[in-house]
């Protein structure tokens, strides 16, 4: 079978480079003449100058009457003047037009209607008082708007009123989407219990890349999913090229797997300018060129599609109408950790922002490049060059925003163990109608105490139980939040046990089957509340770890153990009953634990806070919880204790 | 006649309070189901759950072979291992299923192929790697999405990978716009030669609020314009309120003149809820609520309907999709001079800003709510607060942006003298493909020279004839930019002279004939080059000021004259060639003037300074420059001299 390399693989700059030099600079879509009031959004294809003036002719600045201004000299307060309506004034509306013999307006407010043909004023008007003269605003000829311009809606305005009815645009660049590959299945051809059984993958990407190819303002035509078969490919190919279409995206195909055509077929077809690109995720990406158009091989991970697009696609698609990609919104972040780095490559970090205290705080996402849900739960992205080893916790670095700065300001940084109420609570606070944002990283609860301690987070979830006392989380706190003051409030109490293959099958019990040699456990990272409540559990059962199988396995979530169970990779985890059910897995309850959240004190007055707090005491919340199964909320919401540690 | 006054007037604060106290805050404009494909923009309803796992199995995370990784254990450099292709090893590609018997992906790179039928490794493989395991990324029953959430092309990637094919989403908003005023005609129905001579008016303000309404994701009804009369008012109104339009907008008419009968008519409806806000522009606006459905009075000049729009619509639109409206990037910016403002009014004021040096500078333009083009030529807003009585240019002040923080950093601030050309250099530079604004003031050549001193812009355009020597501008550089080395290149030479009207129906020669009694002259404002060159002409013909009926009459611009010439209001003014042909009016030429543009030496090797240089010795710049009449090219773009002063 054959197998490709890479090309000399180029840096992202050089890849842009190589790129854009070769798209002709003058080539644009086309220009095409629309009616005005069509025209939002678009882009100017030539400078436009006014056809008529604004106003075109002397109009009323004011409501009031207009006058002869010469005819008023001498009025005073104590001299007042009677003007004749009819004849020395006629009331005027605001825009309407000067009649030829006044030249002067005074406004209602100064005018005293004495009856229904006599007006007196105590003040003289002068010429061309409250008149808006002809041409104040836009004079015929002017240029009006230059080209390569965005149209917005007081543009439109601004054209109709100079006589402009219509306007010449760039046309709006036709994206083909061409997805590949023989395992993907259209989701609209889905019968659920039917195809998916197959094992096959639903393609999605062209559906990020039509929505990604409309924010650029332009028109995706996404084709059918394309076998992986070379001539199949060719044909697809070559009909997009030969058809209207001013750039062809062809998805997936772009890596060194056997069945990657799609490299080879445009060097047949055209040129490959660049196959693969220094950046990660990305570096699969093929840039090339066939009959003067632009083909770019978008890899086939989502968040690689999605990022060789903004780097690639985005800025050729506005260049194509005389126009610049909008950068994003970025700010200055703290990361949470030390990240390290390929030296080398380019590597776009999705992480989450929040502002806790003074300055945002940025926590890194899973770098997965399958993980399509690092870029929707993302705040931002951290762009770490590729001479850079990483980034250190130490320094400020830029983050790109995938929200809005405002949003940022109104997200409640929560930072800690694991629990499922932790998104219901943020779904709650938005059905409640608030624009506030819940972002959470789970990192276990010591993980989240540490995280309060360095300021990275507004809340910490924790539920480490002190096995001395079987009180929870106080003695962590006192002994890792030193100098600090917190309160503590209950989120839930929940049940924590052994997730278990559904019926069973290798008949577990408890945890003393854990060690029986036919039983594969998968244990939770060290500094979890989990683990803790496992080692304490094995403790007092005299079992050692060493005699479980898989108990240096670890996850971060209880999820990812119930995935564990669920794929059969293992028999047995600890995990809440909650994620069990989530997965129709079944459960042996052990023990009913107490998940707190930790605030400090001096946060609780901020009304994002406040909110949260709400939020978690409202009767909603509590419903939601317990028809998860597993839960407890009698206490959610209730300040247990406050500490000045 | 029926005159009305204003309810009691409300702070913006108050109004905003009412407004959206009165609506319903669980009153949305609905829900339905829709295609996910098709929901991009859109906001959820509900919260989204996963209904799939990703990866729906495990899979493939590299390109490679397939094992089962206990096969390989005991693999070394020295003890490679041979795999029998097909019994031992699959290949399998990213993405696709692993197969059942096999826990271990080996990357291609990794694997020497020794034929079709056999392969060699040289590292053992450890369980799971390189495999993405089942609900890696996403777990069936997860919280994908909450409610209210803006729905971005990675969502849409996300839902379909989980399975949500279709989802519940906010209505867009429908919004009826009744554009009401007898004096107003459709421009889709005007006859250029016929409706306009009538001195009717273009309506436009309906076709900016429907781009408005579509930039918050919503659906403008436009209706027919509805004639001043009572009847013909409240019956659309009617009509619109029984629609199925969640909101009304109702534009003009809603101040306090004789024919302004929309407040009357809410009343009788339903409820006004506010007459009369105290911002400017904006004022009269009138809030209020017809059967539920909000009514919004709207004022008639079109920069309040959009500031208003801005404060009231677009907030409400945005929630009755569940969501907050987004707020403006804003940057500070320090005016270039002080700014009174009216105490007890909420002021938005338009400026234009560029970075200067290291800050912003803001320079307001014409507080006129009748200038569309003060909402199309500005970068940003500032919004001066009620309990203000304005600013001053010695604190920075905060300004929304009407263009992006990028586009400013791209602007090249020019102030001083006007010149059409001025115009046509930043058509030009964006003709040439770059990025690159051009923002410019017309403060006259002395003000450019002061704006210079003060870091306010990058250039000063001049004309400022010394009538010592006969020489342009240095000697009013030496005298004014002390402390500054600055270098002066040419712009263009251009013909100053008398404007007059076409055929010269007053038989006006010379400036000699200005003194005459049945000649009115406007001039142009003290500091300008050309009242300069004016008073040095009427200095050297002895003839008195005081004799020139309008020589206190100034205006601001060369077209400015022109404009007042065409409408009869005077005779005669002084100004370029250009002004009195865009006008189609007679033109005595009195002088060929050099007209320099002024920058600090240390901003030459900014690249967009580089750019604005390079624009103006081209060839085509100097042909349109050349079309334009009156304009010698010749030496535009020469460094004349640089001055240490």
């Amino acid at each position: 079978m054959k197998r490709q390399v890479y090309l000399s693989m180029k840096s992202l700059e050089e890849a842009r480079e190589i790129f854009f030099n070769k798209i002709n600079p003058d080539r644009k879509t086309g220009i095409e003449t629309i009616s005005t009031k069509e025209a939002l959004g678009y882009f100017t294809a030539e400078p436009v100058f006014a056809k008529l003036s604004s106003p075109p002719f002397h109009s009323a600045a004011m409501d009031g009457v207009a006058v002869l201004a010469e005819k008023t000299y001498g009025t005073t307060e104590r001299n007042p003047m009677i003007l004749k309506l009819g004849t020395d004034a006629v009331w005027i509306n605001t825009g309407q037009p000067l009649p030829e013999e006044f030249n002067s307006v005074i406004m209602v407010e100064k005018i005293h209607q004495k009856d229904d043909d006599f007006l007196e004023i105590r003040s003289p008007a002068y010429p061309w008082q409250n008149v808006r003269k002809v041409g104040e605003d836009i004079i015929a000829s002017q240029l009006l708007l230059p080209q390569n311009h965005l149209i917005r809606p007081f543009d439109l305005g601004a054209l109709i009123c100079a006589g402009i009815f219509s306007v010449r645009v760039h046309l709006r660049p036709k994206v083909a989407i061409i997805p590949t590959g023989s395992e993907l299945i259209n989701h609209e051809h889905i019968v659920e219990t039917g195809e998916l059984k197959k094992r096959r993958i639903i393609e999605y990407n062209s559906v990020i890349l039509a929505g990604l190819v409309r924010e650029c303002n332009s028109i995706p035509f996404v084709y059918d999913i394309v076998p992986d078969v070379e001539e199949d490919i060719h044909n697809t190919l070559k009909k997009a090229v030969e058809s209207e279409v001013d750039v062809v995206i062809i998805n997936a195909g772009s890596s060194a797997g056997s069945k990657d055509f799609t490299a080879h077929i445009i060097s047949e077809m055209g040129e490959v300018l660049v196959h693969g690109v220094a950046m990660m995720p990305g570096k699969p990406t093929i840039l090339g060129i066939i009959k003067g158009k632009p083909i770019i091989g978008n890899p086939g991970y989502p968040v690689s599609a999605t990022l060789s697009f903004d780097q690639f696609v985005k800025p050729l698609l506005f260049r194509l109408q005389g126009a610049y990609a909008p950068k994003r919104e970025s700010v200055k972040v703290q990361p949470t950790r030390d990240i390290p780095s390929k030296l080398g490559t380019e590597e776009f970090l999705r992480v989450n922002i929040g502002k806790v205290g003074s300055g945002y705080v940025a926590t890194p996402l899973s770098r997965a490049a399958g993980s399509i849900t690092t870029l929707t739960k993302a705040e931002g992205l951290i762009r770490i060059p590729s001479t850079s080893e990483g980034i250190s916790q130490e320094e400020l670095i830029e983050a790109e925003l995938l929200v809005s700065e405002e949003e940022l300001l109104n997200t409640v940084v929560v930072i800690g163990s694991h629990d499922i109420t932790i998104d219901i609570l943020a779904d709650e606070i938005r059905h409640k109608g608030h624009n506030i944002r819940i972002s959470s990283s789970n990192v276990g609860s010591l993980g989240g105490l540490m995280a309060l301690r360095k300021g990275m987070c507004h809340i910490a979830g924790t539920h480490l139980l002190d096995t001395e006392n079987d009180q929870y989380n106080i003695s962590f706190i006192k002994k890792y939040l030193k100098g600090m003051t917190v309160s503590i409030f209950n989120l839930v109490l929940r049940d924590q046990g052994l997730i278990i293959a559904k019926g069973n099958p290798k008949n577990i019990r408890g945890i003393e089957d854990l060690a029986r040699d036919d039983v594969v456990f998968v244990n939770r990272q060290a500094g979890s509340g989990t683990r803790l409540l496992f080692d304490y559990r094995l403790n007092k059962l005299d079992i050692k770890s060493e005699s479980i199988t898989g108990y240096k396995n670890e996850e971060f979530t209880h999820m990812a153990v119930a995935v564990d169970v669920l794929s059969g990779s293992v028999d047995c985890g600890m995990g809440i009953f909650a994620a069990a059910k989530a997965l129709n897995l079944d459960f042996i309850p052990m023990e009913r634990e107490q998940y707190d959240i930790v605030i400090p004190t001096s946060m609780l007055d901020q009304m994002n806070i406040q909110t949260v707090l709400e939020t978690i005491r409202s009767k909603h919340f509590k419903e939601r919880v317990i028809s998860l199964g597993g839960y407890d909320p009698s206490n959610s919401g209730d300040l247990w204790i406050e500490i000045q540690v």
